[in-house]
């Protein structure tokens, strides 16, 4: 096992995010299963090659009544008994949190090849009971309790902290919307790809298009999932290894260029309060971007090839335009009046359809959106493909833009 | 910020387990930020020499409503807004899995002092409701829905295959039970302190000792508690600073040696069949003990000079005794017979008290037992202190012996 700190994607599994595992009669353990399997056949990786596993996720307990997620590996393959594994929480961002901690014991040659399960099973019960469970990703006391649906209040009130610094338009917002939903329809996995919206419908103030939180109407949310995403995460030596037996370079194979990760405070006024200064509105948010650029050796948003951001919300996804530099500060309208955010313009965001689009397993969010680059870089992504994509970068965001961790992957 | 393979402990602090913070009208980030504040004053760091933070929880989502553990730490202290924070959770071994992730990103150069925080508070809800809580760390469905207390239940079945394999006596509990409750009179953080027990009572199986799942016997087990132990890891680097400025040479200062990390299959009917042929009950426990100790360059057991052990009932450490190869298998008795566990022993086992004596606040228990044993290794136990500690092991266990994980600290 050798040390080092590069830290390589073999691709992955996602499942398909239209279904239901509950209706199904499916227990967590079995859209575990079905990641994991999915994975090792996709990649041609043998079972006995895992050597570790790292799973991330929100709230088992409260929606499956279920603790030690990482357990549940084991029980995926009889050859997994006995491996390390465990669980990494930070609410949306949970995701990207199992990827820093199992890249971290690559880069520190603990392992060589690690298995990484984002998992989510949210339709066990009714949306407003979940909208509370998703409550305990903000401060829950102060900011969640006797809330019908506290993230589109808080996201709501992002949009309103944007009208008061820069002005802002539903029709932008609507725009989002309609982008996400139609990239959507490209991915074969994509929650919303047999759905129905259009801006019109986005822009429409009638209950065909409900209040649910502030500004947020339900055609600005992302949607409520069941999924789970397993990649493969590598050292530089098995990598090779791999690449000689697929027949492939080392160079074709994707590589963690960068990352960052930050933590803001808990409450959405706390951050607003300490940002009122700032040229950013979450300026933690702008240095974890930055940072991942940075350690990739990127200068800027111009050496970024799609970016797969984390739009919970319209207004989320509104905010990372400016925080990503595509425009300057409060000028995100202008990227998407100009058709920059299209999967063939100049910035693309989310050709998967994103969290509005494809869906938005909380848990398996930050896994989703870095097996969709892996598909980018690789020339996989099918009819979601930007044309040559060899760079591309994640945004994941756990609560109110509080904790968030960005990932650049290459080749 | 240099990369390496040495991560030493500077130290920590633990609430005292003896406290209700239910009743004291504290929330969870009180707890946090006690534990945390504390342990930058006994350690004598300034709040902004730390670089990111990893929290330790089983189940805040259950007992407080709360998820997104992680960023509460930046609620501590001002200076900590915009640190990188992310919450590890393995059941009861959760702190544990929050130290191996911290630590590997020190060895991976990513940063030189973290802060790892392990954390629960339990006393929010009535003790049924906690053990349905506690059922979470089993396959929920399939071993703790519908029992009363799932988890005595279990480690009874632990001293049941014990006593089908090789025999086993109520009174080697007992006296597990007594040493543990002896030893924790000596520490003044520990929650029974100032309880009554002895030999006599825990051996009673009259209503004064009453029976909570088979062979479990309330004095065989681990109390329900409130608790938080902020611990600080650092790099070879940052601790050689540390070292110069507090007159210390490098080599005085704690250094993780080895670590074991391993996770058996979900059941425990599946992990006793597993082991139906092995001369250990749960061989994946061994293993985990003994890479800890071939990581640490350490033959066996005689060269530990004290064990922080997982003792959630009194069959875990009787399983604990022989695992970590004090007497051959299933000859635990033997160790307690000889008197070989207590602090002047030959191989002193939980001076602290342990999980039975000195509290067991989930998802704090891994970072207490390496706390407790970097005052070992210091020589600033006071009165549990084994005399001329060098090497000391922790074993943490999270689920019926699912997740485990071992470290060796010395000096």
């Amino acid at each position: 096992m050798a040390a080092g700190s590069d830290v390589y994607v073999l691709g992955g599994y996602q499942t398909d995010f239209a279904r239901n595992w509950t209706k199904e009669n499916k227990h967590f353990s079995a859209l575990m299963r079905e990641s994991v399997l999915g994975a090792l056949e996709t990649c041609d990786i043998a079972p006995e090659e895992i050597e570790s596993a790292h799973v991330g996720n929100f709230a088992a307990e409260l929606y499956c009544m279920q603790g030690h997620l990482g357990a549940f590996f084991t029980e995926a393959h009889p050859s997994f008994s006995g491996l390390p594994t465990g669980r990494h929480e930070a609410a949306c961002a949970s995701g990207s949190i199992a990827v820093l901690a199992a890249s971290a014991e690559i880069e520190a040659g603990r392992y060589d090849l690690q298995a990484v399960v984002g998992i989510e099973q949210m339709k066990t019960v009714a949306p407003d009971v979940g909208g509370s469970y998703l409550g305990t990703a903000a401060w829950y006391e102060q900011e969640a309790e006797g809330v019908d649906f506290p993230f589109p209040t808080l996201f709501g009130k992002l949009g309103d902290e944007y009208d008061k610094r820069y002005g802002l338009k539903d029709e932008h917002l609507a725009e989002i919307s309609r982008l996400n939903y139609d990239n959507a329809k490209l991915n074969p996995n994509a929650q919303t790809r047999s759905w129905y919206m259009n801006k019109e419908h986005a822009l429409c103030r009638t209950d065909d298009n409900p209040a649910v939180g502030g500004r947020i109407r339900i055609a600005d949310c992302s949607q409520v999932t069941d999924g789970a995403v397993c990649v493969f995460l590598a050292s530089r030596e098995y990598a090779e290894k791999y690449a000689k037996g697929m027949g492939l370079k080392l160079e074709q194979i994707p590589r963690i260029k960068g990352w960052g990760h930050n933590t803001a405070r808990m409450r959405f006024a706390d951050k607003v309060a300490e940002s009122a200064n700032d040229e950013y509105v979450l300026p933690h948010v702008r240095s974890t971007i930055l940072s991942a650029m940075k350690r990739a050796g990127i200068d800027d948003v111009n050496g970024i090839d799609a970016i797969e951001t984390h739009d919970c919300f319209t207004t989320s996804e509104y905010m990372a335009i400016d925080h990503f530099g595509i425009t300057k500060p409060g000028e995100s309208w202008k990227a998407v009046d100009e058709g920059w955010l299209e999967i063939d313009g100049k910035h693309p965001i989310n050709p998967s359809g994103g969290l509005i689009g494809a869906g938005h397993p909380v848990g398996a969010t930050g896994t989703r959106q870095l097996l969709d680059c892996y598909k980018q870089v690789t020339g996989t992504a099918g009819d979601f493909q930007v044309d040559g994509a060899k760079n591309c970068q994640t945004l994941n965001i756990g609560g109110s833009g509080t904790t968030s961790v960005s990932f650049v992957l290459g080749v």
